[in-house]
């Protein structure tokens, strides 16, 4: 029984979907099912990485959408818009989705999920997250008799490859970006990846899958990488820690009203070197699920590229394959992976959240610094793990204070006294620490 | 819509998923549709560390399987019979099957498996390798579009127990498994972890899914730690390895009569520093999959225990009780999530295999022995990375060799070569290297 295939777009990661369709040998069965019908692509006169017989090639992909003999449609073309509209124009055709398209799943994923669920179609999105590694369908299907705790992963390759030559060379980030933008690590304009938008888009995803409802895009505090120096990965080194681009969902309670409240974010974190995300290099990604009774979990693999990523598209094309042979195109959708939502998540206020914190400060060179900082810690409450002093090529003197867990606020009112201290010249650097 | 459960065997998994069905609050919203009808028990009068209604509990296995208000039945009681027989009878009753007994499926998957086709039912199996880990369920429904090249791992966690603790304090082999037991850790008999059969049942699984088709598993090759001494996992070290039980699973071929050729084997072996599996201590366990276009990908989590193993058991149910949804208890099979198999696989003759070696031999301590080893693997072919010449305490010397990937018959005859030659006493140690 063949199931025709739609593809909207192809570039690496279409062509790369192309590739694996056209040689199901060695694959599982169901992929010599699957028949590529149509493909939108910009300009038909462009060189393709991969054969396709041109009668399948077309510039409008509204077309490959209509198209009656294509029966699951396959959005790789990236982008908000047109990828958006043709999404939903699929579902209201009764077909279902494909997507590897972060951005639009983030913005637009709960009007797509509505309109899915009115329609009764299946929207998968298991390439929008962590490329070649299955994150999204254990999620939904595998990990769902636990209660979540906390989901926190490496989710953006680009800064892992930037983090990971910081840390092993001594570089410093902007000669590292540079190099990357070179190699073709990092894009020319490279602000979603290093400010954190990219990881911010995809932990949005799986807290919305791990905790069964949207998540408020918009209200995810995000910090990047771009303003990390090469000596706070340094002090870290020796103090045991290894620097990650760190996106965290974390179940904190639930308000009166039912909703699940999340502290969700993204920020570069102080991961303890046994911690089992420091082991993550390079353009790797990797993903610790943390829940009961399962305890951790963690999926690590390729989190980009054209083959990782045709991997997850064509995993979900075969998952919505498999299902049609249960019950046919006009069966009821499997709850699981249909993924609706069933709770209401809310973001919690950051100043309420609980962490470890890493602070630099230049000071003074005088004696007594030391104490007075540990004397506006101690009077807001806030214990002290380690305090160091680090020589400088300057006049003045650098401490690197860690700090126990501590709420947010307090520790803030603490910085405040701390930054009023005649003593201290700045607050260096202020991190994050698991 | 109910869907009413039937346990075989409360011991600590059965409490496991039991705990769980009784608190969905929190948990994917399908679990409260799961509801406990009876739970078989060896023994009426034995307290339990979960709470379950009295008038649900019997003695009699049977009569779970063939309650009519038993719609799925949980094998979590182990052992061969009369876990088996029950499997068969559920199946033979139309009713899908979950179970967490890889001894059961590694020895009877086959029969289990063409019943479960024949009859047209669900039986799955999440639990039976890897705990807590989502590794079965990714092999079936999302590497589906890869040809899988290998896979690989540390599935045993008594032994990645012994393993790591033995590297950690250089202790020996004797006196951890000692201490594992006294600390429950390790069974009173633990020739089963031990020796490599229980990591061999593992291995046996999933090769069976990775390529689609059943493995024999009494010819899987199969080497435990129980010989392993201390000074080998020591001098792995100060060579940059690791030494850990792996269980592999590799594609070698395709023979002329279309069966996939497959090397699958169990074996300490040397794992360089930096690969992903060498980070995985103590009782956790990681299968890293490597496959084409997704390159690779690692799973990692805790490889035992009540609660992982529950959450395991209890993603199948939610499976089943989810795709029921589709087409109702008549509907036909998904063929992922059934994963009946489509390949003949055959086991390769180790002999064929391409490795790389770690050997130590014991020799006499005079001038030239390095050169006459060296000569005879040179006379047969085997290029060597490294020769190390180390101290002993006796009057003899302790060589260590460690080769570049080589036949493992043309390994052999080297090992021959040496073996006569007059100034080496013993092969102390032969061990698998990546």
């Amino acid at each position: 029984m063949t199931i025709g295939i739609g593809l909207l777009g192809l570039g690496t990661v279409g062509a790369g979907v192309a590739a694996i369709l056209a040689t199901p040998q060695g694959r599982h069965p169901l992929v010599a099912d699957l028949e590529l019908k149509r493909v939108a692509v910009r300009d038909l006169s462009r060189p393709r990485p991969v054969a396709i017989a041109e009668e399948l090639l077309c510039t409008d992909p509204e077309a490959v959408v209509d198209d009656p003999a294509v029966e699951i449609v396959v959005e790789v073309m990236g982008g908000l818009e047109p990828a958006r509209s043709l999404i939903l124009r699929a579902i209201a055709a009764g077909k279902p989705v494909v997507t590897a398209n972060k951005a639009v799943i983030a913005r637009y994923g709960d009007e797509i999920a509505a309109a899915a669920k009115a329609r009764g179609v299946y929207v998968l999105i298991e390439a929008a997250v962590g490329g070649g590694i299955p994150i999204i369908e254990p999620l939904k299907q595998s990990l769902g008799g636990n209660r979540i705790q906390r989901v926190s992963g490496i989710i953006n390759g680009t800064t892992n490859y930037i983090l990971s030559r910081m840390a092993d060379e001594g570089a410093d980030y902007g000669a590292v970006l540079a190099d990357a933008q070179q190699l073709g690590y990092a894009e020319a304009d490279p602000a979603a990846d290093v400010q954190g938008g990219d990881a911010a888009d995809k932990i949005a995803i799986l807290a919305g899958l791990a905790y069964g409802g949207p998540v408020d895009r918009a209200g995810i505090a995000t910090e990047g990488i771009d303003r990390l120096e090469a000596r706070d990965v340094d002090y870290a080194a020796r103090l045991g820690f290894v620097v990650k681009l760190l996106a965290v969902a974390e179940h904190v309670g639930q308000a009166d009203d039912g909703a699940q409240q999340l502290d969700v974010r993204v920020h570069p974190t102080l991961l303890p070197k046994h911690h089992p995300l420091a082991g993550v290099h390079g353009v790797n990604n990797a993903i610790l699920v943390e829940g009961d009774p399962v305890g951790q979990v963690m999926f690590f693999g390729p989190g980009a590229g054209a083959g990782p990523t045709a991997s997850a598209v064509v995993a979900d094309i075969l998952n919505i394959a498999g299902i049609r042979q249960v019950g046919g195109p006009a069966a009821g959708l499997d709850p699981l992976l249909a993924a609706s939502s069933w709770n209401r998540c809310r973001l919690v206020d950051g100043l309420d959240s609980h962490h470890r914190n890493y602070l630099r400060l230049l000071t003074r060179d005088e004696a007594g610094v030391i104490g007075q900082i540990g004397s506006c810690f101690g009077a807001a409450g806030v214990s002290i793990q380690s305090i160091v002093q680090y020589e400088t090529d300057g006049p003045g003197a650098e401490i690197v204070v860690i700090t126990h867990q501590v709420q947010e606020a307090r520790f803030r009112g603490a910085l405040a006294a701390i930054t009023a201290l005649d003593a201290v010249e700045t607050v260096a650097a202020c991190l994050r620490t698991l």
